[in-house]
């Protein structure tokens, strides 16, 4: 998530999110400290996990405190432990205690999101098979989800309905057959665009290798048809396993020979990972 | 959630998730659509739980295509099994496709919410505490997550940091004491707001329910000492309970007097209930 | 007003008045004055008054000027003198041009309220009496009106229709009596907010205090029944006084034994302060 | 104010306002209130003067409730008598409750300048001088306080400072002199707009009127200095007289032989127009 | 363009324009009509061309009158002569008055558009050379400029930054070669993204096919030069010629053997088609 | 274009633009280049031509890397030569990459319409005629076109429907003749607007200048018409020819004795100007 991307879609998303949270004022904090008041506090571990969101959550306080600093003690990706010191932020009290929430509400759900894609992603280690998201995403989130998934270990599928083309059963219906429905989506789509179908039977497959599909989706079939898919495609098109995938089945999808496994999960079953801000202090004067 | 909300609130929030999802066109409908065509799908649900944003569900087609039509055959709150028909929808079938996503990631979410919320719910009926959420929801996600919550049966507490006073420890240390930090707090708040102090020792439940606090929050403390700060108040302030609830270990809380349990988990670790769209078709020409 | 509410909510209003009153350009500025000149310019009182959005006003500069300095020699709340110099900024000679009108259209309208407020504020010294503002105010400038009726010595009353329960006769009349309405409000809205009726009689009086609601807003009527109701409730409730409440009548308040009194004439009918900005020069190189 | 200037500048800031006022919902009426229930109430006015922003007030309601309708007993610019039935809204009652402050906001403050700006245009009739706002307007809401300047029988000045040419003494001393001024103003700006000069002595004014000024603004001059000016003029350029104009101090222009007088209490001091709405009441089921 | 992308993207745009245009009112229509008044008017050809954005066009008409009706006599794409009438637009006289310039500036921009690139489509008749445009567009008008070009027989490269890779000679030095680039990209992006590289010799287009590039932009490269590349690449990638291509010079690439022409004068140079509204009227009492 | 300009006008349309070519990231940049590296490019003219828009080109860049410095050897205005080198822009790779696009969009559309119109400026030399545009701009980039047409000569006409009088063929036919359209507009519209009058006929010349029109314009006349047009007005009006004005035909308009002639084709029909950023490479340690 570079500067430019934070720049133009992150930070938008932030100020709403404190908006949405601080519609007028932090009526508490604002009736204690009137005048502002240099501080600092700790990013805690509260359990085991993998830690996605920091420049997200760092945002949050230097949009509220352009003074704020944060000082990390990890990155994206790393492995935190329960107890462990994430970060410091240092910057004015009533910026800490106002972005608090909004911070964490993203840190955490950033952070279980990338724990449990990890997770999965740990389970097809060695198999070459890639493990992606899906469009199950909290509403007005994606972007960050999305993101969290790739620190998890996974990859994304396409990011909307916008830049990816997939055609399902209704699609195809309203073509009038998996070979015309290909044939329009190739001339009406822009030509960078891979085109995806969507299976539910063998038929359905071989129909689809032959219409010329770049990636054909294995759409809740038995593991035996999905062999007998992999070996009818024999490497014409890209194997995307989809369906109820989670934590608890995806290891059965090791050998069957596909390329790529989307799991919904990822994005919308995922608990937070539990973090907490504590040690909030003011500055020594000789600290400030 | 009213007719007056929707507009004002929940219409631009849609929207937003729309154009998220289509940043520019739904690519794989368009290129085998060209055109209108009327057609119909049901609403299916895929395991047990509580149904809630039935009203944002419908929502989504209606925007797409004003012409849409949802006929429901559950209500917000519903219990819902395997299988149960929930709704129709009808209008042009691009509408139904294209909003398909972002009306289910709506609905699945707030349903898990209703869903889990309910469980929590139940396990403290017959005691007269009430179930609070928190303000950790999903970011730009609040106004449809604390909904949902009422809808399976909890309560809603402040809904930011602008219209409720909650005075943390740093707050009283800012203010120099419980006593003056509510003293503060009563006047620098709207006279229509009540005070809510956050205390960790008995000690602390003395201070705030002598300092004249509204409500005074039990953060994460013994059952034990729940106990006798219920004692200690004697009824001069109402009590919330704080810290870690979860469907695990609510129950433990029935008998100790408590006014208010509140509790993130609803929020930000209730998972999606399943539901899905099926049965998509074009009308006949007879339906249409 | 702090710093992060003035970010995340007045900076966003200040744009749009810019653009209101600077829809393309400044054209007489601009055809003059093609290029940036550091200048000053005094802010002086015309009249006598209080102060208040000495913050806002110079934050009109700041947004068109980054490198714009205001010098304050006086703070919000200040009583002023004409002639009084109250401020000097300093910067691009184009944006004290062109920012000019903006910044004192929202201060001479900030300063007249408060004025007001104080005024009606002093008639009520000595009586315990809380001076309330209303929800009469320019659209979309409340929280910079309900802000100076703070700095004038008033008080603020709920911001809005979200953030506190006021039962109408309407309201009562849909529940079915002061009782059920009462309840009815208890039940819906968040526990953090107090639950004001508005009563016409002594018997809704009696109905709304044995309600259980927190606040009773006696709604014209005449002193001794005021009185009477003061006695009613007998300190079970908060009272407040509303119904055309001027200068001109204010102070046969005093004695009844309310506890608030609310006054939409502060927004809606407090006269501007005069003030105006002189001595506009641009630097000398000396002072560059 | 057709129908285009609302779709295209009103709606939006209505909108706005609504949401100011309503930032999450109308706790009070949704509490009571679960469903639509169509209603009527009745618009009176407290005091005599001008009405003004009707479309307006009914614009709010129609927006909150689409099939709201409101019956109009008379016409902006008519005069009404305390107790006069000005219109009758019919709608749902929740839409006439949540909507009822903004739009008597809106409507009470422009009926006040229209009002206002009726008495001092009464003060001029016969004279053949108009009177003309100022860009003293409260921030957001110049358009609607311009309208009611019309209404009330006054004219507007420019709307900004981006339509019209108003040199003061900064921008003539930037330039270096009243013609460089003018002339660099002429070659800057559009051919459409006129070029007004502000002075103050008699020198400046001929200085102006050579120089070729459309409109020369004789600015806090005395009565015999202006006469004097518009003698110098002799109908070379228009004349426009500003400073400090008042209700109580405009009949005193009245023979000087200006052509334009404008005062900016029109719009900074109109006390609001005192109006109401009565008799909320449930359709009966005949009338519903 | 479907309902769904006017009414995510196309109408905001739209509004954005008649804001642009109107910034607060047509002064000269409302000076003369205070009143709607139906009318209709003609749109007619003046130039032989390809028409483009019938139904953004009449999307002006229905935003500012939403009972303007359009009735058209041709199609987008279709040829269109001198004098020959292409629609006719019914509804208030002061919406066709106020909309026509609007509503003409993108119809001409986008006629123009669709009969250039026609043009150079014809030109590569019989040859199986697809087209395209570039990201060269006149700034938030993309969406009306693609589409143009697709009425007029091209299609589309990417939409922009974010739904097509093209690693351009910055992008494979940084990476540090071609095939790294290609490799680093193929991780990085969604696996439904087609990567192309744009390469300048001969050597380069041989690391690229091997680096498994799926299309391979020829930059700026000699007729010879591309023929020895399309022999080079023997159809493993898809070759997209590119570099100042225009109506001029682009038959001289009808033999070379490449796939796709991507040409920025599509969009950058295309002249405007001329088209005018003509015989606007009051409807008859009897049309009306 | 000042300052202020910029940062309520020009920051939101670039930003805008940038979305447009950036809805979530540079995905081809963001793969091969995870981190900042300061890198510099040069701006290269390709061809002769007027150079307009430096200012927007560079905030391109600012914007999107904060930390970006441009170094022109041009300004706006200049004549350009191919191979000239106009600029130096030096900052972080990935915002030189990223930005380039836009920036030149912007910056060859602009640097076209002043080329073109300082061509037909010259066509006008030495015969005091104001060369004026229209209203003929692409949508949504208005207050580019306008000022490019100011760099390259010309001077502009009205800058939308608000603030300029423009009385049509159907103003005069709703008025009821051209003498009530003038009355008509004198009492509607700010008295700080010039009334302008479209006529056709020698007849409508005579109405207009009677009825005290400001400006007139004569459109689609014939050169005799005018002429004859010129002398009746004999300095009572300013006059204005307008009607497919362009570079081929606009030297016959050089004796009539006009004051202005618009041309549509400026904003409408220039091409761009080619221009090129070249030479991108990373600082080397030294320079950074």
């Amino acid at each position: 998530m570079n500067e430019i991307t934070q720049l133009l879609h992150i930070d938008p998303l932030l100020l709403q999110a404190l908006r949405e949270d601080i519609p007028e004022e932090d009526v508490s904090t604002n009736a204690v400290m009137p005048h502002a008041c240099p501080g600092t506090v700790d990013l805690i571990a509260k359990e085991d996990g993998i830690v996605a969101g920091l420049a997200v959550y760092a945002r949050v306080f230097t949009l509220l405190d352009p003074g704020a600093k944060v000082e990390f003690f990890c990155r994206d990706g790393d492995t935190v432990k329960p107890g462990q010191k994430l970060a410091v932020v240092t910057g004015d009290i009533r910026a800490l205690l106002s972005g608090e929430r909004v911070a964490l509400n993203y840190l955490q759900r950033m952070s279980g999101i990338a724990t449990y894609t990890h997770q999965l992603s740990a389970l097809l280690e060695g198999t070459g098979i890639t493990l992606l998201d899906t469009r199950k995403t909290s509403p007005n989130n994606r972007i960050f989800e999305k993101y969290a998934v790739r620190v998890g270990g996974g990859s994304n599928h396409r990011t909307g309905l916008s830049d990816g083309v997939l055609l399902k059963d209704n699609h195809i219906g309203a073509a009038g057959g998996v070979a015309k429905a290909v044939k329009m989506a190739q001339q009406y789509a822009s030509f960078v665009r891979k085109i995806e179908v969507e299976v539910e039977t063998l038929e359905q497959v071989k129909e689809a290798v032959e219409a010329g599909a770049d990636i054909i989706m294995l759409d809740n079939m038995s593991d035996e048809d999905m062999r007998k898919a992999v070996t009818l495609i024999a490497g014409r098109a890209k194997t995307e396993c989809s369906g109820n995938v989670t934590r608890e089945n995806i290891a059965r999808l090791r050998d069957i020979g596909i390329d790529y496994v989307s799991s919904g999960a990822l994005t919308h079953s995922a608990p937070i990972l539990d973090l907490s801000m504590k040690h909030l202090r003011p500055l020594t004067e000789e600290e400030a």
